[in-house]
Order: C-alpha cells, then sequence, then structure tokens
C-alpha cells in the first residue's frame, strides 16, 4: 500500500451500521484497513471510538475510498484546516470540490470546527466571511467563527447554481467531519421501534395511530409538519381528511404540485359530478374539461388566494391553507396542464422555494407522490424526521434509501390512510 | 327522457371498440340510445355506420353523455356550424369550452369541415383567420378554407396557456366531428399482431426483432423516429447501443432530462472509475461527486455542444446527437441537480419545445421515463405509433392507456433491450 | 378462402364487447368474415343478433379460429348434435376434445339443448346417462334430458384427471352454445356502476362502502359468501375484523391455506409477544419458534376443531369458524410448514375441495392471497360475483383477467380495508 | 436488570452486521448489554471476538433477546451442553424446542461441539446415537461425536412433520453455537463485488457475464447447479436457451412445476401455432386447449420420460433433462392442470423431494417462480450461492431476504437474460 490516511469514527458507529458501512466501503474498493484504536462503548448508552489506517495502492484510488467513507462519518483524523479555493466562476465548482452529505457537518477553519449551516446532500461548502455576506446575515441563534482578523466566519451549503465565481469552496476531505444520526436509543414511538425500515410486517392500524402520536407530539413541542401531498390523495379520497388535518391545525407547510391543486379545487367546483368520478390517473386522457375549466377559472380569478376570497374556492385543502394561513408551495412539472398561476414553473426557482419549506420542517409527511417527495427529500437533512406514505413499496423504498434512521415508510393506501390519520390524530390530541 | 339528441359513428366502429365504449357510456351516465340506423359492414374491409338518439333525464346529464361520447368518436349528427366564442382573457377559456381529445377531428365552419390542425389532448380549439394568424402562417399541404369574406379560415389546438384574450374558441360539442383511429386490418409487424397492448405474452427476443423492423421501416419511409429516454438507459448498461442507434442514423430527435444527458456525460468522463460503477437510482445520495462536477464542467464549457467541441465529450448518447446533428430537447424537473445550461428550466417553455417534437415524430420509443414519456404521450395526437419500453408494467400500462391502437408496450430490462434492439436493427437495416 | 363455417351471436353483443372480440380474433388469426345478417337492438333492454359467415384458407386455420370465437360466445349456426367420443384411457381426452370456457355453455344432443353442469374452465364436456351416473344423481333442480331410449342424459364438466376410460367426452366446437354474461343494464352497486374492472379511480372509503352492501344483499337474499384470505390479512392487522365477520354471520365459507391458519392461531396464542410484532412476509426466516411451536400444539390437539374444544385456540377467524360452524378449506403449498393435520396437502384433492367450495358461493371476497385466489377463480362459472382485494395491481389484474363483468378489483391495503369493510357491513346490516 | 447471560460473538463480526444486528435486537426487545471483551480485528483478513453480559428485566423478556441474538450468530458463552428433550408424540416438538436458522450450526453434547447435519431453516434438531439411526448410516465424510458409551452421535435437523415420538429434540439455547457465513474477502465475481442485494445499479450486460463466470466455475470445481424454473422462462422466450444450458452440461438439477413443464413440451408439441403465440400468464383462460391436450398425450405416454422414447417429445428443457440424465422435480400446486405423472401433488412428498436437491447444489439458479424459489430457500443453508432473477422487484428481495451474502439477485426480463447468459456461458466456458 503506497497510500495511507487515518480516519476516525466516534459515536454509536457499531449499531448505527458505520463500522460495517466503513469496513465495507474500504474492501469494496480495494483498499485496506488498520485499527490503531477500538474503544467500544461497554452499555449501550455509551459511545464508541475508532481510529484506523486506511491504505490503498495509489493516491486516487485512496481518495476514492476516503470520499466515501467520509459520507458515511469517517472522518480523517489530521488536525488540518479545511481547504477553500474560489469559485473559477458562476455555477463553476473548483477542482475536488467537496460534495456534501445530508448529515450533521462541521469544517475546520483556522483550527477551529465551525458547523455548516444548512445542510443538504450533493451540494458544495462555501466559507464566507459574515462582512462579505450580505444576503444572509447572521440571525441570533447561528453559531459564528471569528478569522484571524476578527471577523466572524461562517461555512454554508450552496447548490451548483448558486456558485458565484470566486466563492471560497471547500476541497478536498481534509478538515471536515460528517456526523451522521445514530439510532434512537429507546423503542417508543413509530421513530423508535420502527427504527425506521418499511413497514409491511406492522399491523396498519396501529401504525397510523404512532404515525397519529408523532404528529400530535411534534405539534406540542412547536415544531413544524411539511405534507407533501400527491394527487392521488385527492383522487383515493383522502382530500376531506387532509382538508380536515390543516383547518386543526397540523400541517404547517405544504408542498405539492399544479396537479394536487388542481384536482383539489376542482373537487369543490365539480366534486358531484359524474365526470369527477370519473376521472382517474389511469384514464386515456391526462385531464379532462372539468380540470382545464377549474385552471381556467383560477387565472380568471387571479390566483387561488383570490378565487377564495372571491368565493370561487369554498371548500378544500387549498382552501384551507388560505384561510389557516398555511404557506404552500405549488411546483411545476412538464406533465402539467395550464398551470394554476400559483404554480411555480421554473424548476431552479420552485427547488428554491421548496429547499425554504425543508428547512423548516421538523416532521415530513409524503402522501402518495414520488417527484415532490425526492424534490424535498434532496433538500432535507438527516436529522428530519419523514413518514412516507405509498401504495407502491418501490417507492417508499426509493424514498426511504435517501433518508436516515429518521424516516419510516408505510405500505398502504392513502384512501384509507388519510381518514383514518386524521381520526387518530383528533383523539390523540385531545 | 327529456332531453335527446342524435349522434353518429362511422369507420370499424364495432371492432375498433367504438360502438362498446358508446353503449357503456350512455348506460354508465344513467341515459338511454335509440338506434335509428345500423348499417354493418359485411367484411372486414367494409366500414359500419350507426345513428342512434341518445336521450337523458335532463340538459346536464345529456351534455355529459355526448361529451364523453364525442371524446370517442361520436359525433353529433346536426348538420350546424361549430360555435365560437371570444376568450375572456388571456389564458381563459369561455364557459363550455370545447375541449380535445387526441384523435383527428374537423369542425363544421361555415358549412364546411375544416381539419383541426395539430391535434393534442386537453387542448381548446381556437378559428383563426389566416390574414390575423402571422405567427402559422399555412404551408403548402395545410387544408385551409376559405370564410365569408373569401378569406382563408383554419382551425388549430391551443393549451390553456396559450390562449389570448379574444381567441375564437369553440364551444359546446356541435359541428364537431372526432375519428379515433381504426385497429390496423392487417397483422403484420408489432403494430399489427400486437394491436397495442401489453406484450408480456410474447416472447421477448422475438418482439425485439419486430421493433427493430418498424424501426427501420420507419426509416425507409423517410419519416421520424423519436426517441424519450431516461437515465436508467445509462445506469443498465444501454447507453453505449443507444449512442450506436444515433450513430448509425437510427434517432432523428431526442427528448430526455437533466438527469439522463448528465449520467450520459460523466459516464464518458468517469465511466471507468468505481465511483460510476456504484452509482444507482436506489443510492442514499442522489448524486455523488462526480456527478455535480460533470454538470460543473460542462457549464464551464459553456453547454454540450462546446463541450463536444472541446473535446471534453467524446462519446456517448449526446456526443453523438451533437455529432450527427439530432436535436435534442433537455426538460427540467425539481428532481434535478445543476443543472445542465442545456436545460429548459422552465416547464412551460419545455412542453412547448416537446410538443414540436411530437409533432415531428412517427415513430416514438419511451425508453424507462415516465416523466418524460407522459409529457410526450400528452403532445402526440393518437395516429403516432409508440413503442413504450419499462420494466415496470405500471409504467407501460399508464403510458399505453392515454394512447390508442398505434402503441405498444413492453415490460423488459432496458438494459438487455437496447442492446438486443440495435442489433437487431442494424441487421435488418442492411 | 377454401374453409368456411357460419357463426351465431346473440345478447348485448356490442356493448359486452362480443362482437369486437368476435371481428378481432377473426383478424389476429388471418380469417374473413362476411355479416349474413345483423339486427341491433335499439334500446338499452334489447339484444342483438349477428349471423356470419367466417373462412380461412385452411382447415386447420378455420378450426382455430372457431375455437377462440368459442370461447367469446360466438356460436356455430349449425343445427346439429355436439359430438361425442369415448375417452381412450382414465385422465386421457379424446383428440380434439372441447375445452370449456368459465362461461354458462348447453350442448345439443339429440336434437336438444342440455345445460352444462358445474361450469368451470378448461374441462372436458362429459355427456351421461344418468342411470350410468351413479355418483352424481340428479337433484330435484337439475335439467335432464332423455335420450332416444327414454332415459335422462346429462352433461357436465370434468377436469382431466376425473376423466375416467369410456366417459364420452364433447369433441370439436359443434351443437355447443356459449353465452358469456352480459354487463349489468344499470349502475347501482359496485357490479353495476364499476361494470367490472379495477377501482383505482374510486374513492376507497365509498367503494368499501359499496362493497359492504353487496355483502349484505347478498346475505339478505339468503345467498353464499367464500371468503379467500392469505396470511397478509393477519400480518396487516385485519384479523380481529375477519372474525367479526364471520361471527356475525357474514361469511359462509373460508378458503385459505395452512400460513392463513397457522398465523390466526399463533396470533391468538402469542399476538401481545414481541416475537409476534416483529414477524413478517419480508423476514428472513420463513417463519420462527412460536410459528412451529403453534402447528405442532395443534397437532397434539389433534386438529383446530379439538383445540378450539380444548380451549387452546380461544379467538381468531379459525376459532370464529369453528364456534359459528363455517366450514373451512385449508390447502397445502411447497411453502407450507408444518403442515396442521387440518390441511390437504394433496394438490388434487385439495383442488375437489376448492372446486365444491366455489360452486356454493355466490359472492367470493378474495384477499390477500393470489395463489388461493387463482385456484378458487379457476374453479368458478363467470356468473359468480367476485371482488378482489390486494395491494400489488398486479395480483388484482391478473385474478380479474380470468374473470368477467362480474369482477371488481380493490388495489388497497387489506390492514385498513377490511377494518373498514366490517364496519360498514355492521352498519348496513342494521 | 434482574436477568442476565453472556454472549459471544466471533469471526468478521463488524463488516458482516453481526454486531450491529446484535447490538439491535437487545435495544428492540428492551434489553441492556455490557461489553466484557471487544478484541477487533486490526486488518481486513483478522477475525473479532466480542463477549457481553445481556440484561432485561424478567427471564421471558432475556429468552426472547437470547433467542433472536442466537439466530444472528451470538452465541451462549456458557460452556454447557445442550438440553435434549424426546418429542412427545408424532410431529408434537417439547415446549422450549430450539428452532434453527440456516446458518452452521453446532451442539454441545457431552462436552463435544458436533456440527449440525443437513441445515435447514424453522427446523428442530434431533440427537441421534447411530446406532438407532438406520436410516441415515454416516458416510465417510461425516463428522460423528461417540458419547458416552462409546457410540456415536450425531445431530441433524428435522422439520415439523418427520418427528416422531421419542426423537431426542434439543430445547432451549444454551450449548448451541451459531456462524452465520461471513461476507466474501476479495471483491471478485458476482458474489464478491455485489456482497449480495439487488443489482439494479449494475449494468445487465455485464452482471449477465459474470453469472456466466460463477456457472462455469461452479462446473470446473465439479459442483452442482441447480435451476428453479418458472413457466415465464418458456413464454418470455428463455426455454430454447435453458435447454441448451441442459445440453450442454451446465445444469445439474432442475426444480420446477407442473406448469412450467406442461408449458415446455406444449411449445415443442404445438410452437409454431398461433394458439401457443398469444398463451400468456395474463389471459383469462387458466391454460387452453393446447395445455390441457398436452398433459393428456403425456398421460396416455405414461410420463415424461416414456414420452420423451415414444418420440412425443423431442425438444425443450424437458427433453434435454431427459436426454442428459438430469433430475428433477416437478412440484404440484393447486394452480395447475392436470396434472402431469410426474408432479408430486403431495406438498409435503414434494417438500422433501425439493429437500434432497438442496442438499445437492452448490450454486441455485432462481428463474421467474417465486412459490418454487421459495420452497427451495426455505431449504437451503446460508452457505449456498443463490442468484435469483425476476422481472418483479418485490420477488427479488422477497427470495434474497432470506438468504444470506452468498445470494444476489437481478431484476430483469427472463426472456432476455437465459439468451444472453447461454451465450456467455458458452463463450466463458471455452
Amino acid at each position: 500500500m503506497n497510500a495511507t490516511r487515518t480516519v476516525e469514527l466516534d459515536g454509536h458507529i457499531i449499531d448505527s451500521g458505520a463500522m460495517q458501512r466503513a469496513f465495507g466501503i474500504v474492501m469494496d474498493l480495494g483498499g485496506t484497513f488498520e485499527i490503531e484504536t477500538f474503544d467500544v462503548g461497554r452499555r449501550k448508552e455509551e459511545t464508541s471510538y475508532c481510529r484506523m489506517e486506511v491504505g490503498a495502492d495509489d493516491e486516487e484510488t485512496l481518495r476514492e475510498i476516503l470520499h466515501e467513507l467520509h459520507q458515511n462519518g469517517a472522518n480523517l483524523a489530521d488536525p488540518v484546516d479545511a481547504r477553500v479555493e474560489p469559485a473559477p466562476a458562476d455555477q463553476v465548482v473548483p477542482a475536488g470540490f467537496y460534495s456534501t452529505t445530508n448529515h450533521p457537518t462541521e469544517i475546520r477553519y483556522d483550527g477551529e470546527w465551525i458547523p455548516v449551516e444548512h445542510v443538504e446532500m450533493d451540494c458544495a461548502i462555501v466559507v464566507e466571511q459574515s462582512s462579505t455576506s450580505n444576503q444572509n446575515s447572521p440571525s441570533s441563534g447561528d453559531v459564528v467563527e471569528e478569522d484571524g482578523d476578527g471577523e466572524p466566519v461562517r461555512a454554508r451549503t450552496k447548490v451548483l447554481n448558486a456558485i458565484r465565481e470566486g466563492d471560497l469552496v471547500v476541497t478536498d476531505e481534509v478538515g471536515i467531519r460528517v456526523k451522521p444520526p445514530d439510532r434512537p436509543r429507546d423503542a417508543s414511538g413509530p421513530f423508535g421501534f420502527m427504527q425506521g425500515g418499511v413497514s409491511a410486517e406492522r399491523p396498519s392500524e396501529s401504525l397510523i395511530e404512532e404515525v397519529a402520536e408523532a404528529l400530535v407530539e411534534t405539534k406540542e413541542r412547536g415544531e413544524s409538519v411539511l405534507v407533501v401531498a400527491g394527487p392521488a390523495v385527492i383522487h383515493a379520497g383522502g382530500g376531506d381528511d387532509l382538508a380536515r388535518l390543516v383547518r386543526e391545525g397540523y400541517v404547517d407547510i405544504l408542498s405539492a404540485g399544479n396537479g394536487f391543486a388542481t384536482h383539489d379545487i376542482e373537487r369543490g367546483l365539480y366534486g358531484t359530478s359524474l365526470g369527477m368520478d370519473m376521472e382517474t390517473m389511469e384514464h386515456p386522457r391526462k385531464g379532462h374539461k372539468h380540470h382545464i375549466y377549474t385552471i381556467s377559472e383560477v387565472i380568471r380569478a387571479g390566483g387561488i388566494e383570490p378565487a377564495v376570497e372571491d368565493g370561487l374556492i369554498a371548500e378544500g385543502v387549498m382552501y384551507e391553507c388560505v384561510e389557516n394561513d398555511v404557506p404552500y408551495v405549488l411546483a411545476g412539472s412538464i406533465r402539467d396542464d395550464g398551470p394554476l398561476p400559483d404554480t411555480i414553473t421554473d424548476a431552479v426557482e420552485a427547488q428554491e422555494a421548496i429547499r425554504e419549506q425543508a428547512r423548516e420542517a421538523d416532521l415530513v409527511l409524503m402522501l402518495s407522490t414520488l417527484l415532490h417527495s425526492v424534490a424535498v427529500g434532496n433538500c432535507l437533512p438527516s436529522t428530519t424526521k419523514v413518514v412516507c406514505v405509498d401504495i407502491n413499496p418501490a417507492t417508499v423504498t426509493q424514498l426511504l434509501d435517501r433518508g436516515s434512521s429518521q424516516a419510516i415508510g408505510m405500505v398502504t393506501d392513502v384512501g384509507t390512510f388519510v381518514p383514518l390519520l386524521a381520526d387518530a390524530v383528533v383523539e390523540t390530541g385531545e
């Protein structure tokens, strides 16, 4: 082995699977390891610590191994500063830039560890002196370091399209610490017992009760619930009960698309008609007259909020959002009819709006939409709790795979789930 | 029955299922029918004709029935003109506007039947005097009617967001004829024998050969092949062979997304690296360093075409498209990293670009992408041939349900399908 | 065309799709047709009649076409008797034997049309003189013909393994009439409005109410409900409510497997243990200690009924079946542990037991089991109503494809479906 | 904690995930642990050793925890003998019997560790003195212990229905060692690099080549290949190439069902007919005339082997099996038509026949059959290599979940997989 480096892991590194993944990465990529120290936590509340030298035949391979290890929480032991390099142009990262995970991350700058703000996967980390950062002035709760000149320094994630020429972008893997979340230490509630994972094995009704408890507890702690909803919620008959959850105050933020909002409004406008009842995702036609007409009428009113004020929209999820000041983002897609005036048709703008929602959320409920759930999931740190519900197990698996031990999935019918959840929440909340 | 109207069907209305659907619609929606004339084609090449009076308890129900009948090719018998009404505002349709199917359609104007141009489902039909239509001057092949003042009149579809105040929009169902395509009369080739439908029942290799023949025949007739491709084509190992099909001239137009293009280019840049081999849709991380870096490098080059010229991109599907002047549309989505400079991030703009592609296509090959296939499918008339390939039967079914007898589906692995198809095409084409 | 024959169709042949299928068959198989008579029903309650000559290049092809037409209700017009030939050996059918559909069927014998008893697909038809048929003496309601010697003649289906040497087996397609069921003429209840088909498009709760109504109405008519249940009913948490439906008298017959019964009993014995809660279909181990121990204890007791009497089994679906005299069949499979003493391990014996159940059933509720549902479905005539519930759309589609317009499917979570159904049934039934 | 016991783990316990699972089990079930010793392997070829005390509030919970730990390779440290108790009756296990995993297992008897023969999950372990075990006399390679009286003692698994009154059955968890297989130490071949798991991320063609290599290597080592095949292999067009693999000597044992064999033979008899081409799993009818007729003809011939000798069967997979002396088991199911005389209709007998096949196999290729693959998988020790191919990811996942690091899955089309595999095997084998 011509190239070696020393990495460290600490925390509940065995039962979180971090050690296993670390060994697996080294072996898959053809490397070697030699344990220097392994202090194992003797009891379940105690953490473990491992320090090992990783080797590879060449620097190229070693770098690959270290990158993968890093993604999984094995950090370089060297007490050196992170390296930064200026971005050569707008939207262009320097060679060897550091690409983030969705785990809590710190960088070492002038000998001090600075937390990276707004953690999100597949971003660059940009180091800023606060005085030069006019758009994001530090708010009171933020942790800020002073640099050598006494000026505060901060680090935050930036997606590629937000990179500007000259941004100081972190490169290489040195001086960076990643900390994947441990699995919960106790076994109460869906995020305890389930330890994440798909719940095909649990009786559906009892799991719904646990999700209801998690929802109520989140609200009791004064935290925020973000609901990501697809059109199937409306088709399957969950619209009334999702509207009820909004009205009762259990939904703080809504993330959806043009299709969801249109179907919800259309149901209010034409709900008793046969046309509506026959509408289906599987239908030969992508929309129908009522669908287009609904969009046209909302355009005429000037948007969803004016349409509520005009009395055009008098019920449903969007109505309750407007009436209860629940902010919503409707992200556009190339499948959309219309779209509604509220729909953000530009994908980059829509991502930015979703990013804001994701940062505010403490519990995310994803209901029957792969596209919007993935878009939201892309912006979430691994510490945010996620419940994902879909009748298609592949969708649930795909969403959970990008998550953490904080994510649980449920393969069930959203048309029976939402009503049963609303009942359970109202009961639990009383 | 207090409300009645007479409708007509003609063509191969029994074996295309049109009569069955018509009867089903009337009965499902609570109406009645009385056959006035039924002339049945005595042999398979002869068409049938049916004229029947449809009744309902009230005008509202009757209108609903007639709308559904219309969508399926049962046209009002009344020899009256189509009704038009000016759009009250931009993007707002008049009440009772006529919403199109994807079938060939004609409207009656001043006593003459005018074909509707650019047929596409869920659009409005706008009537224009050519002199007022500056953007779409009639080309030589177009059928144009003269209106009362001797000026040519034409009718064409407009999606909701293209409607402008004052546009003369067709309303109601009178004076409109829809003609769903008949099923093919003979049984050769995939579009004959299969008569559309999902082909789980056919030996995969023999069906691939038939698709290859259809591809070669399309090219021999001088017609256009549109390929709609998802990232799974690259992941599953179909990239080289899709590139080969482009190089050999069997692909005229490409419709894809930012993810497809990035994975294709990334594979050329980092293809032998382990990082690439491990990349997966199911991976916890949505992209990875190479993915972001690929986008960054293409941005630095100024786009895909300059990157090909610079030699940065030297192989793959996008490379062959640039080298062989195959136009492509990369439509953005809220899931995207980056995106690449070539990606159209605005959903409405992207739809417009896709619409242009769809109108040019004679044969569409949809490969492992639900989002882009639906977007393309939304713009296709029912007369365009479609082959849809996906490993998920639900995707194939959903895409075919919006299609016609011209669509066939294949549930198979795109990673084995594309190589076998390329081999078969090259053999057949020689 | 060197070979021709005349066939007839009557009934609601257009809206049932029979005409379309008939034309499709002729064309797919390379034949021709010439309509001789086509009398179309003028109103929805009137039937239509079609008589047409079918041609093919050779007798072989014609026979193939006629066979397929026959399966779909197009019967040979020739007023001749059915041909019979003695079976050459046990379990061996004569060459050219007639293979049944699952539709009501008659054969012409000595100039009279005799109904075929116990219609079931893929069987042979055996003609018997009652005097020689000692095992199946005609019960009062049976239709019996007298043959030339004044002895009553009857026709019934026999599966291949029941054929005995010398049995008079119907061959060829002449002298046989098949009558597929028409679609319901009105639109009330799930079997009306839905007209069969998968119900992804309906709000789940409202469809559950309609199924509940169908269940209650079946019982009110004094008819029989057969429930086919898989282990997932227990895993997903539907056991208590299925037991309740049995107790309340809404289940007359149960068809399941060793796995269902074992999980149900195990839940009663160990239900509150953690071991049980963690049990899952997806679990690495196929069963577990409790599973094996449950079977062992029931073996020790001598079977399910003695185990109920002993007090070993004190709750659950099997308990309620024993207590309420609901007969059950537990069919074995090569996946089984144990099995329980009640399990019929021989596949042919189990089929025979299932066949008896299927013949008694008027409404069949299939809950989350492909294997047992297919086995039951194989024995059902197309006139029996079927509701099929599964979270996997492919299962629902596969089961419905063998059915009729009497079958509806629901893609939902059996763990929420059964509780909601039980509530709705009890409410409706009061 | 009122109840404690000490357990040990050794081997590659971190990178195999054994430590993680052990900690997870203790925490999920509400227990505690205290590490007494943890010697970590410093390099990848070195094993680790952990000794820890596990505690719980009561003996009941502790027993549950120890049971689960045991299943995952954490063995009780106490150097005591395994406990045995006589079975109280045929097919009845003593209370507290030990239920096996599919991992290599040893029991301690008279102070010596004896390997358990024929390891299979969910069985009991029976201790036998060889003199009393007349049916299974020790062959030369078997490890046999002498008991106190100088007689050899052996331990082997028995499924529930093989238990006889008086059998000495191992109970409790003491004196038993379980050793789950480590993950492979190097990364070549599909069982190395893939480390098991579903291979959606790999290019299909390159993975097929690796499976081909594994097949060829297995043969070169003189080991046995067992193919488990479903009817879809024939429908999808893989029959000819599977027959070729049998003919070329790459298949040693075949495990299938009545449906597979019938479709294979039918294809030989009627393969070019249109009837055959239209046959499909999704077809309304479960079989068709040719299907029944094929079975009938084989019955007339007296079975598959005589039918080959008679020349009735002249090609296909079953033909090649007969001609090349490849033994096959056709296991019956309640879905079957016929069945063929070769089909074992009794589930228990069929399981026994499958068990024999499973014990002989070194590499198992499961092709598109859930039922038969589960039945075979149930009998396999975790050390047998398994490749599972299905177009349905849920099937692949379900089969792999019961496996080990020796199992890999491929989500692809068996109709393209088998031909490409046969080509690759023949190329590799040359």
